[in-house]
Parts: C-alpha cells; structure tokens; sequence
C-alpha cells in the first residue's frame, strides 16, 4: 500500500517541528476523538472506520520522497526530517469497538502517546472515522427502515472512487447486504451483487434479446431491469423470455410504490410468484420507510448512503485532552468539552436495554450491575491488539446495539440522543 | 499506482460477459456523462476531475490477482477473464475542459468505444467526475463569496482520506489559494498552508511560551491561532511574543465578524497595522459573504468545501446515447433525455457575455460569431491527448468562465441556471 503519510494537515508537521525544537515533543499526551453532537439530531452515531484506521497506521511511514518534499517546502527543518524519517507510531490506542453506537461526547478513541508521535496522526485519524461513521450511520438507519429486508449498496458512482470501497464496508457494516463495489467485495469480503444497466437493454435490437443474452450468461436466477421502456410490458417479456423461474426484477424510476403493487400482480398472473422486485432509485432511510406496505422483496441504495443521507461527515474532532497526566481544554464560549482522559461504560436495565453513557474524566465510573465496558485495545506500544474483531462480528456487535437501546432510539425523526451521556470528574 | 480497475460496479463486468457471449460487445457505441440537473438548484456547476480520470482509465488494468478475485466469485466466465487480462482503453473521449461551466444537459464527457470497452469505464468515470464537480462548484461559490480574499482549504479531516486529496485539488482549480493537505501539495504541486492547531497552545506551560516556541521555528511571519483561551489576551500576547511584524493571527471560533472588527482595533492599537485577520470555523459560502463587511485578511474553509456545501455529489449520469451510429434513449418519465452523440458550444454576446449554451444532438450546431466550441480531445485511441491543460491554466479558465456569464449567474441563492441549454435534433 502507498503511504498514508502525508494525508496529513501541515499544521502537524510544523507544529512536530516546534515542539522538537523546544523539548516539548515529548511530553506524554492523551488525544480524544469525540463529537460535540450528533449530526442533524439524529438519535445515535455508529462507529465505523476502526478497522480501517489500524491498518492505515500500519502503512504511516515518511518514505525518503516524502520528507525530500517536505524539506523543498520548508516545511520541516533537518531535524524533524530526521525525525519523520525514523517515524513509527509506538504509543497505545483504544476506543469503541467497530459496529458500536457513540452519542455526544463518547470518547470513540483515545491516542496515547508523546505529543508529537500523536499529533501527526489528527487528519488521517479524522478523515477515516469521520467518513465512515457518517455513512455506517446513515446506512444503519435504512437498515432500520427496511425492516429485515436486504438492501444492496450501490453508490459507489456517486462518491470518489476510493471513498466508494470504504463506503461498501461502512454500508456492510450497519447491515446491508451486499455492495455493487467490485473492489470492496475483494478487500473486505463482502458479497457482491449487480447484473445488468439499462445500456445492456439499449445495447441490443429488442428488450427480448438483452433478457434472453443475460439469462444465457447468469441463468435464470439473474436479475432483470424490467424499466427501460414499458415497465409493463418489460415484466411480460421478463418472463416470457426466462418463465416463471426468474429470480427477480429490478425497477430503476417511477413510483415505486404504486410500480411495485403493479409488478406483483402482474408476476403472479404470469405464475411468476417466486420472482423477487428489487427496487432502487434515490432510496433515502424515509422513501425506504415509506415502501414498507409496498410488495418489494430488495432495495437498491446509492447516492443517499455513500453521502451519508444528509450528514456527509460525522463531524468529529480529534483533541488534546491531557498533558503530563494533567487534564488540558480549550476554552470557548458553546463547547462545553472535558479536558482529561475518559473511561466509559454503558449502563443497562437488567432486562438488557441500556439506559445511558457514564464517561468518567480521569476517573473510572463507578461499578454497577449490566454495566459493559466500551472502551478496547486497538495499539498497544504500536502493534495491533490480540482479538481485533473482524467485520461480520462488528456487523453482529451492532445489530445488537441497536436491540439494547430504548425504541425512542430508533425512531428517524429528528431527536435527543436515544441515551443520555453523563461526564463524571474526580471532583464531582 | 494500484489498479483502478476494479473500483468497478459489478453488473458492468457481468454486462461484458454476456456481450461477448452474444457477440454484441463490439458494436460502436457513444457514452456520455452529464447531469439532468444542477444539485440545489444552483446556477452553473464547475467541471473538475478529467484530469484526474485521464490518469485513472491510464491506470485501469485488470491484474491476475483481480481476475482470479472475478473468477472465484463466478462474477466472470473463462471468456471475459481472457477479455478482462487484455483489457486497455483504446476509444476515443472527449468533453469539457476542467474549469469549464456546465449546465443540465451539457454533454461534459463523450466516451467513443466499443460497447464493452466504453461500459466498464462507468463507475470509475462517474465517482471522479461527481465528487470532483461536487468540490469545485462548491469551492468556485465560497471564491466569488470572498470576493478575492484568499481562502485556504482545510477540510481533510472531514472527508475520506483520499477524497482529501481530490477536493484540495478542486477547490484550488476552483480559485482557492491554497491547502492544508500536504499530499495535495506534493502531488498536485498546490500551494500548502497551515501552522499550529490548539493543540500546540495547550501543550505548553503557556500561551507565549507556544507562541514563542512556534516563532523559533516559523519566524514572524507564521500566523498565531489566538483563541485557545481569551482572545483578546491572546492578540495581546501574540504581537508581544512577535512585535508588530507578526505576519497573521487566526481566530478559530466566536462571531467571526464581531470578533473581526475587535481584533482589527486590537491590532492596530497595538501598532500591528499589517499583521493580516485569519478567520476559519464552519465557514460556508453564505458566512463567507456575510463577512464581506469585516477586517478579514483570509479565510479557512472545511468542512463546508469538502462536502460540496450541501451537494455532496454532482449528480452526473453516465448513459449509452448512441449504438451504431443510431440513438438510443431509455423511456421514462420525468426523464427529457436526448439520445444521440451531442456537440456543444457557447454563444455570447460580442461584449463576450454568454448567452446560451447549444447542444447538437447527432449534428453539430449552425455556427455563429463569437461561438466558443465546448468539447476537446482527451483521449484518442486510448493514448492522452496533446496538449491537456494544467491545473493552474483549467484555473484561470474558470476565472475566465465565471467572469463571462451574466451577473445573475454569480448569486448564492437558488435560481435558474445561468445561462440556457438549447437542445438540436437533426429534424428541428
């Protein structure tokens, strides 16, 4: 993998650059990753990014063309190229597990280590979560709104086409079934789906002939876009030309709802009652939601989940919290943050529904029953931790969260956090 | 580079396959890429990204390792595997040059291949050309917003680490002056930007201890983020850390333009008449404006500019428009599109105000005076184009643009698109 070196803000690189001159650069540090809110008062976040972010600190390494660059922008001085030079991250990280939900100020990962061999790693850090969460988030309330069925990812053309893999596995993540995403089906292992474009139907002399060319190909189990000219009369021909074996139909346009009651009768007057309706088309959490009455077996989602349906970043932040072992803040009017390194547990009802955040400032909460730990290994002295859970447990870890929490929770609309997130300090 | 080619959505691989099954995969085809409408119902939109695609389609080659992924996964047959490892662009595209304006229906990319190989170009053409249009329309409303105050980019930590990358590029194609992603700068040789985050203020024992250190090492002409703690004693402790040469001061938070005006009189008072106000914080195109009034020497935008500004994704289309030299279009409603290879130009007044934007389909628009033809080479025979412009020259392009559409063209608020898209068939 190319380095992730330099997917870095300067401002690190300088300030690396003054705190070695001044003797500051070692200072042992805690840095937070945490949101203030949750975009568009949605009722929970989830995490996503994690897994990704390891690996990412793997592959951060200043190559000798990096630093050249750096040093003909006078950017660093030879010191710090020195530095950079023999960069690797020792230091210690942990946060929430992949698949956990987060609520304002949950701290989701902590950075421990010297303040330089921290700081350098604030944008990559930020950059992998904030995306990510954002769309595991979005991805995670269409799950919700689809109610049990499957929902295909297929965005990867609305988003860059890097951001597009990561998006596949953040969608994988909260519950999607499948992703249009060659290279993400690769990377990630995530089962792949897609068939055919209505250019394949263009492509040819008759829709019959595009459906007899795919069916020869996938066979009968394939799925046909029935929508490029009559939708009706392109089910007829669907299954005229595969009978009624035909694994499903998919509808690009219209409106689907009243497409899809249409489809159904049309598919069972044609003994075609087996066959699937995939449907797709702009699909939102909402217009999903909205087609939970309607007789559709699939969805197909793009733009809305690559762009987080409306919060395109999770707005996290990535700050120094301590210093030396002493709690450090900034000081500003509306950012009511905590200085000082959290631990953080999730309180439950003894029936399993959790009930709020407890974070506890330099202090760990104290213990009650149901509580459960969030915080967990990711680094330890720079090595990946034992046990780092794979995506599908990360997928299962969530569909559990979203059972524990209270079913205000889960709601779409706009709303407080599902859970309250307390901060306890030695003091208090 | 890694291959690109696998940042594929599956159904244009299995569309492949069953083309060359039944032997239609080297029928002539057109594709082209345009948008039925402006995101937000925005007055133009600013193209970006074909520079960056040209290298990416250059890069996109299927290795044995991605054959064997297609192969084991049944997504290709033993026939499209041989196809796949042969696989190179040798169409022709052409389009819009990177700067340019575009409007619904601009045909801003026109891929000429044979079917099969101008098909699986789809995803990766598209997730370009959307995020990149996305960033610089964007980007080009906060430059017209500023009003010829430079704007940094600073949004890295907002969007995916390697969309980071490609928006730093789209918004100093769009007139930004400049970035904070040092990837951005090495790559793309823009101009880099940043100095010191709170970080580095709450690491020090004080204020003028980090202000000093950063001095050290930055010199006078380094600008101070004042606002850790109290900015007033903030400014003051600056210009007596630095004397009045002190280059810049940034404030992070607050009411900008409040805040503005104080540290300007602050400033002054102090005798630091030329030290410049940096403002940065959530800025959008709408703040930037409502700046326009303030002591601002220059702004840093983020989040807002990575994100496209409520635009995330330019929306753009990728369709089959011609087979054989005939047109072909999907029937659908709601949906005006017009098959046929299309040819553009932009008509203008002889003051060089642009009137109108025509669009020939399967003919080219009857020329007049002061036409300026739309389209230009990118690839021909697969092999880059001579002559492809730079990034600095697409900048000055799109300034050339901005300032060449009717003024009504230029506001923020939602509206028609600036100029008209006339629509020519070979009958009309």
């Amino acid at each position: 993998m190319p380095s992730t070196a330099l997917l870095t803000d300067q401002y690190e690189l300088t300030m690396v650059s003054a705190a070695l001159r001044d003797g500051t650069a070692d200072r042992p540090c805690v840095f937070e990753v945490f949101g203030r809110r949750l975009p568009n008062q949605r009722r929970y976040g989830v995490v996503a990014g994690t897994g990704r972010l390891v690996d990412a600190i793997r592959d951060f390494r200043f190559e000798p063309d990096d630093i050249a660059f750096l040093r003909d922008r006078g950017v660093v001085d030879d010191l710090t190229a020195e530095w950079l030079a023999a960069y690797r991250f020792t230091g210690d990280i942990e946060g929430y597990a992949e698949g956990e939900l987060y609520f304002p100020g949950s701290p989701i990962l902590t950075v421990v280590a010297p303040f330089a061999v921290g700081v350098v790693l604030e944008t990559l850090a930020l950059s992998v979560l904030n995306h990510d969460c954002a769309i595991a988030t979005a991805a995670a309330r269409m799950v919700t709104a689809a109610r049990g069925r499957p929902i295909i990812e297929m965005g990867s053309r609305r988003t860059h086409e890097r951001s597009a893999v990561a998006a596949a596995r953040a969608a994988y993540l909260a519950g999607f079934a499948s992703t249009s995403n060659v290279e993400a089906g690769r990377r990630y292992d995530i089962p792949t789906a897609g068939t055919a474009a209505h250019a394949f139907t263009l492509l040819h002399d008759s829709e019959a002939e595009a459906f007899a060319s795919q069916i020869a190909t996938s066979g009968k189990d394939t799925t046909l876009l029935v929508d490029t000219y009559d939708i009706t009369q392109g089910i007829r021909t669907a299954i005229e030309v595969a009978g009624p074996e035909l694994g499903a139909i998919r509808i690009d346009s219209g409106d689907l709802s009243v497409m899809a009651v249409q489809a159904r009768d049309l598919l069972d007057s044609l003994g075609a009652r087996d066959t699937r309706i995939v449907v797709s088309g702009d699909l939102d959490e909402h217009s999903i939601a909205s087609l939970a009455a309607a007789p559709v077996d699939a969805y197909g989602a793009g733009t809305a989940v690559v762009t987080g349906a409306g919060a395109p970043t999770a707005q996290l932040v990535y700050k120094l919290v301590e210093v030396d072992g002493r709690a450090v803040v900034k000081r500003s009017e509306n950012k009511r943050t905590v200085g000082g390194r959290k631990y953080a547990v999730r309180r439950h009802k003894p029936t399993g529904t959790a009930t709020e955040e407890v974070v506890g400032s330099q202090c760990r909460p104290p213990e009650e029953p149901h509580d459960r730990p969030l915080q967990r290994p990711y680094l330890v002295g720079g090595e990946p931790a034992a046990d780092l859970p794979d995506l599908p447990a990360s997928r299962r870890h969530l569909a559990g969260c979203l059972v524990s929490i209270p079913w205000d929770g889960l709601k779409l609309s706009a709303g407080d956090p599902a859970i309250p997130v307390t901060m306890l300090s030695p003091t208090s």
